[in-house]
């Protein structure tokens, strides 16, 4: 039984609002979103960060670039522009560990990004 | 002759303080760094933007975050926490049309990011 809500996310136990998914990766709206459009795509697998990364996962993490690309053009933000984040660590802000890959858009962003 | 700043350092035509290189991605230091650490990987093959990638590029776009996590590592901010971000289109700051991985981390962040 795993206890990790990103995991349990992405096999139904828990709702979210999913937008996007595919055999690997499933895409949903951040709870506490910071800016208009604010999704999270994740990998069905778990991993719980990316110092957990590993050769084999190449074409995984690739694809939750692709998934960003696809829900950019779905949620109308591919041509004003959109950021994806991922955090590594506490440090860095990450608090769910499950790799997640934030996806912004609809509104301006600064620089440095955070 | 391609006239792209990034397909320039990659192929060794502009200087630039490379940290890290293997067959398919380069990365090195940002000339206008937002953290003690920040870095850009890129790959060698010229892709514009996020928007166009296609799923042939999936393991490719993954070994960016493959790189950050090896380069995280080797500068010693593996531990304390990473940010890697990449914009897509002028709007989200965008600057150069050559897909690029920030990878920032040695200071701590706020949220949202940018």
């Amino acid at each position: 039984m795993t206890e990790c809500i990103f995991c349990k996310i992405a096999q139904g136990e828990i709702p979210a609002e999913i937008v996007y998914e595919n055999e690997d990766v499933v895409v949903f709206r951040d709870l506490n979103p910071q800016a208009p459009i604010h999704l999270l795509a994740i990998p069905r697998v778990h991993i719980a960060s990316m110092n957990d990364l590993d050769n084999a996962h190449a074409a995984l993490a690739g694809k939750l670039l692709l998934a960003a690309k696809t829900v950019a053009a779905q949620e109308g933000i591919a041509d004003s522009g959109y950021r994806v984040v991922m955090n590594c660590g506490e440090g860095a802000g990450q608090t769910v560990f499950h790799i997640h890959l934030h996806i912004l858009g609809g509104r301006p962003f600064s620089w440095p990004p955070g």
